[in-house]
């Protein structure tokens, strides 16, 4: 199922007309999240069609066992699972004692739903007709505060239209959920208390073995044409549920509100048995100021995001709505408040994959929040793997490494590792390097050494020492080699000398040993401490530069290109333009094998190291390696378009990157890799934002210095960003004709513009 | 544990004194089988402490739905386990009113178990003394009966020697059984009824899923010193059980004896209505005759066993018991009678692997069965692989292969794959190359070239168009290369080019080629029936042959050895001798990355090729090779020593041949794997056969003709042989001096020795 229904707009996510099968998708398409909770866009009325219920609160996880069918060793006992929470959004609704189900009525019609970005809520109305024969319109109003982000606010109306009827709305919190995505079937939550207090109900419960403790928690008031009308509800409760019902004989074309409060509040917040007060004071702020004034900070609040974070793009509104889709995603997912969460690949949009941090913050993620917003939510993300550094120690060690070597997990929550395939588990090793070049760029961009003596400097040891023990001497290519590895196309398993790799191995230990000195010289007791710590020595610093300046990189002389790995020449080198495309996508078609020995990439490898490391590489070479390359790579991960579309405005070759602009900016509301209704894809949504930034802004931090090389694709107009630049913001505007830069801050900024000198001042625009 | 309590005995596997930590492993070396069913030596009676209980009938299968962590497309839905059937051997035992349990007994004495092989039976004896201070004196005797293949029998005496004592034998049939080896902890048997008649027990009872139809049914009898006794038992039952009660106030020192008959009808030799009346009827027949007749027939039957497949071993008594035991299980596992049965890797004495049918069937069992019984069972072997033709072409199809390729699974019960790790379903193709290489051998041993025309030759065609399609032109290298495998060496994979399956994939089309004009030119009928069939037609054939005469073998210069795979001299290449002793078994110690990685071979891989294709190496090249390989070999295959054994035999270097010979008969006596308790290793056996005969022996067919090299280690003063060489039997007995040569036959034979022609005619001895 290609999907194409998401009407076009500049600032909201549209669906026009009730369609069961596009339910899935648009719950992840229409994703709601303040960065502590999030939810997919469920119905609060009972659905009975196909539906995939989602809550989610940050953090939260479950270590579900794991599930193998050949147990290697080496494999993690446990798998952090992403949670499904109890749900607060719930409101049974009955009308003449029928209840209303959109896949019961008779007929729908005018159904719209609206996710608005630029306010951070999301709506819906339709009219139905019941079983029953009572027509009803329904409108309603849903949002996760970003002001008091423990509560999410919902704005429910009904109206009969074709007669009076008696309504009854029945809001509920329920915590006997489950998750899509188990390994066991397990049980995941212990429901610990069931309780009430006038309008307001709590649920208690804690997640099995983490033991999270939470409080789910609601509050409701009703309406009769917009005047509060006084209701005594009906409590009812169970293990798992606790509900209220508000009912009321409704006039025709009169209509009934209900204003739900409902959310979380969590043990990372607030005392254990404190979270029920906690609920109660939380509910007190929402409902004194109430759903107005809620929603009209709503709109402050994300007015601010979008202030700094917009993208514009004039005469283009599917690559408008594109940009702004995946700027508001990131938002949503996480907004830099706490330094033990991370941008899970899935957000708060579905289950899969589990964990909630791979290389993607690191390789995707970090430059648009380094760029849109303080740069101490970046040294969050980075602070994140320096409080993980003993467990990436331990995970080397169960695999055979020793002396504080260090390797980070493919996928984690708490710095154990998630994943049991031995290909990407063990393989794919190639995640240490983007780790410490997060590192590099953070200074690069930031310009904070600061960072490095207190923090960096010991993960980027234990990641050197890692690449030093992995690789192994060939006594016939006279050179390290490194094998047995999954490089970032994941089509290849167990390969040689995958020049990725290999290259950021060997930068990483070029880059300590020159962080080493520099630490040395200019941070006297940080040096001391963490020699006391690490007690590297001399002639290890040694060892592992022999192996940097001996490292291989297989080279074709025939075709001038690096090889992706050692054996990539042998394959039958048929491009994706010659395959069939009733094979596409291949992961979906072909067995394992096939799609190994195949010529095929998933994503971005040799290229990806080219757009990391590009002061090493002419433009030359880029375009070489980009024609070698880019015609078989099937781009069926999500990191792929992204990083194309940068290398090919890069080399002017700009209806290309438009094209990988629009796969990587529209991937979830195209659905081009048809698995929507899962999730979203959150991490490449930050690729997205580069690929307009850095691909066709063409912005880079050289020498201390902000440097563009704008262009603009065809179709568009006009296109304007802006930056953080060290404490000082920068907007951008391109035009087919012209570029102007304008600075907001307190100094002077020189900037390069197509390699030549521009100096802005503050409040002052530039035109080049 | 590594186990080496078992006493050294020509013709028995003994055990003295009871010591808990042994009975699992002694439950898997005690195994009893007669081909239609089989069992591990569990106690009759009850016991508490650790046991892993387990009762085979051939054949019976369940196809477990598929366990994975991550799902790649092409793995199988179900996997055919090897099902713990219902158990007929129970005699719960209570002795006043305690019940007898040797893990709870005060005190046990003069414990001795034997399994003798000469003539097929299990017994047991000790002295207990119970909670109850009552001191018994138990001796059993069972057997699985040969030439009643559905029944067995259980001889159990009981004898109070401090006082009098009421005694009951609970004789009981149980369907509730579970297996150790199940994905999903499913219930794999359906009971449909339990129903007894006089002394007769039965219940009825079908697998889930596959249906099949099973009777398991029981007799029992009791004596007072050795005289019948008539005792009306109490029956009791429930959805699983069935048992009866014979109480006796049995006197100090008087011998309480029960003989119980048990066994299977199953409906692959009966109508499903009919099991309980054939069940009778093989019940009538056991006990017309009596446990002392059936015992004597059961002595007759291995007696003419032994008499075809015995090894004899002069002055090495472990050597001795070892290549009996392994014979010994052999016979057991299968005799040949069943074109739908095969030889299970762990045979009646566990459930792990799963599927009955592997190569290990095809490269090294059908030898055995070939040399010591009559052809028709190679033949039937060979038939099984022609009947799941069709299941094999589905099988390449499902992994994208077309037009009749037919890929054989790597496990299977029915023609269906039954594994699902990709590097090994997808990879290990090498599989395919046996079964075409076992077509050949039978045809080279038994000069039987019927089987051809009339099966073999679709099988050849269906695996050489696998092949044809599996390779690639590198245009590299300007040869066709072989991908992504993994070859016998399982510590590597995704390799590409591995030398052995390049190499057969290259012979087996070569084959095909110059068998296609053989039947051409002789079978003009059946060449008509088979064009037909499989639409072969030049040009396809001429593709197939520049595959061949163009494959790729990696090969060093520099070390004069082809490599095992292309990137093998990029590893660090550090022998096992220097491989620190507690790293080992890596299989255990190490992730699997690591394995990978390391040059260290799991079972002879490049020296598995030269041992299938001798004739095309010199004894230098093989001496080079050993020489090279046999360095980095761990042997953590129980399939590797054998191998090993012969070409070290081959090479002259008969210390190394004597230890790897005791490696691989010795195997599980002496536990070198840590894994007996999980099973037997029945394939590897045939092995173990083959390293005396082909090894030491060195017994080949060239021309038509049996040829002998024959040698011998120091260790022994002599050993001997017989074959069963088309239709004519021949004995061979070596010394450290001599050869002597008898036939038994009809005309004379003209053997080679050492290369020179010798005479023998029937029933004389020659002497060389």
């Amino acid at each position: 199922m290609n999907l194409d229904y998401i009407i076009p707009n500049n600032w909201s996510i549209l669906e026009e007309g009730f369609e069961p099968t596009h339910v899935k998708a648009s719950e992840s398409l229409f994703s709601i999240g303040n960065g502590a909770m999030g939810q997919r866009a469920n119905f609060e009325e009972k659905y009975s069609g196909p539906t995939f219920q989602g809550s989610y609160i940050a953090g939260v996880y479950y270590p579900d066992k794991t599930r193998v069918g050949w147990w290697k060793n080496g494999y993690p006992e446990y798998f952090a699972k992403v949670l499904n929470a109890p749900s607060w959004i719930g409101i049974n609704i009955t009308v003449n004692n029928e209840q209303l189900d959109l896949f019961a009525c008779k007929d729908v019609k005018n159904f719209h739903r609206e996710l608005n970005m630029k306010e951070g809520w999301l709506s819906r109305s339709f009219v139905a007709t019941l079983q029953n024969d009572i027509e009803v319109e329904v409108k309603t109003k849903r949002f996760l505060s970003l002001d008091l982000d423990e509560v999410g606010a919902i704005n429910y109306n009904i109206t009969p239209l074709n007669s009076d009827a008696e309504i009854t709305f029945e809001p509920y919190l329920d915590s006997g959920i489950t998750n899509e995505d188990t390994n066991w079937d397990d049980k995941f939550w212990d429901t610990l208390k069931v309780s009430h207090e006038n309008h307001q109900a709590f649920i208690e419960a804690k997640t099995m073995k983490t033991d999270f403790y939470t409080c789910t928690f609601m509050e409701s008031e009703v309406f009769i044409d917009g005047k509060s009308v006084l209701i005594e509800p009906d409590f009812t409760s169970d293990a798992n549920l606790a509900s209220f019902k508000y009912t009321y004989n409704v006039k025709q074309n009169e209509t009934y509100t209900i204003h739900k409060f409902g959310g979380y509040t969590v043990d990372r917040d607030h005392e254990k048995n404190e979270l029920v007060s906690a609920a109660k004071a939380t509910l007190d702020k929402a409902k004194t100021a109430g759903f107005s004034k809620l929603l009209d900070d709503q709109k402050q609040a994300w007015a601010q995001i979008w202030d700094m974070a917009d993208i514009t793009i004039e005469g283009d509104v599917k690559a408008q709505q594109g940009i702004r889709f995946n700027i508001f995603h990131l938002n949503q997912t996480y907004l830099g408040t706490d330094e033990t969460l991370n941008i899970g690949p899935k957000g708060f949009t579905g289950e899969k994959y589990g964990g909630s941090t791979y290389w993607d913050t690191e390789a995707y993620c970090i430059p648009f929040y380094m760029a849109t917003k303080d740069q101490s939510v970046a040294r969050k993300l980075l602070a994140y793997r320096h409080n993980h550094l003993q467990k990436a120690i331990e995970n080397a060690e169960k695999l055979g490494f020793t002396n504080g070597a260090a390797l980070y997990p493919m996928v984690t929550m708490n710095g154990e590792e998630c994943h049991n395939e031995w290909e990407i588990t063990f393989e794919e090793i190639h995640r240490n390097g983007a780790i410490a070049f997060a590192i590099f760029n953070y200074y690069r961009y930031t310009g904070d050494f600061s960072y490095i003596p207190e923090m960096g400097l010991e993960v980027l040891i234990g990641i050197s020492r890692f690449w030093h023990q992995r690789v192994n001497f060939s006594s016939q290519k006279n050179k390290y080699v490194i094998l047995g590895v999954t490089g970032p196309n994941e089509y290849e398993n167990n390969i040689n000398n995958n020049w990725y790799t290999n290259y950021i191995a060997k930068w990483c230990i070029d880059y300590t040993l020159e962080t080493i000195e520099k630490v040395k010289e200019g941070y006297a007791d940080d040096y001391e401490r963490i020699l006391g710590k690490t007690k590297i020595t001399h002639e290890e610093l040694a060892l592992w530069k022999k192996v940097a300046d001996n490292m291989y990189f297989p080279y074709s002389e025939e075709h001038n290109v690096y090889l992706q790995q050692d054996g990539f020449l042998d394959k039958e080198l048929i491009t994706v333009a010659d395959l069939d495309k009733s094979q596409r996508p291949i992961n979906q078609k072909w067995s394992w094998d096939r799609i190994l020995r195949s010529p095929y990439i998933k994503q971005a490898d040799l290229l990806q190291g080219m757009y990391f490391f590009e002061d090493q590489f002419t433009n030359e070479e880029l375009e070489r390696h980009f024609d070698f390359y880019e015609p078989f790579t099937v781009h069926e991960s999500s990191l792929s378009p992204c990083v194309h579309s940068i290398q090919a405005a890069k080399l002017d070759r700009m209806d290309q990157a438009y094209t990988f602009y629009l796969r990587t900016s529209r991937l979830d509301l195209d659905d081009y890799n048809h698995e929507v209704h899962e999730g979203l894809h959150i991490t490449s949504m930050a690729g997205t934002w580069m690929s307009i930034v850095e691909g066709f802004g063409g912005m880079r931090v050289k020498n201390d210095t902000l440097s563009f090389e704008p262009k603009i694709p065809a179709q568009w107009e006009g296109y304007s960003f802006k930056v953080n630049f060290r404490h000082q913001i920068i907007t951008v505007s391109v035009s087919q004709n012209e570029t102007q830069f304008k600075l907001e801050g307190d100094k002077d900024l020189t900037i390069y513009v197509d390699g030549k000198e521009v100096a802005i001042s503050p409040n002052n625009m530039v035109t080049v």
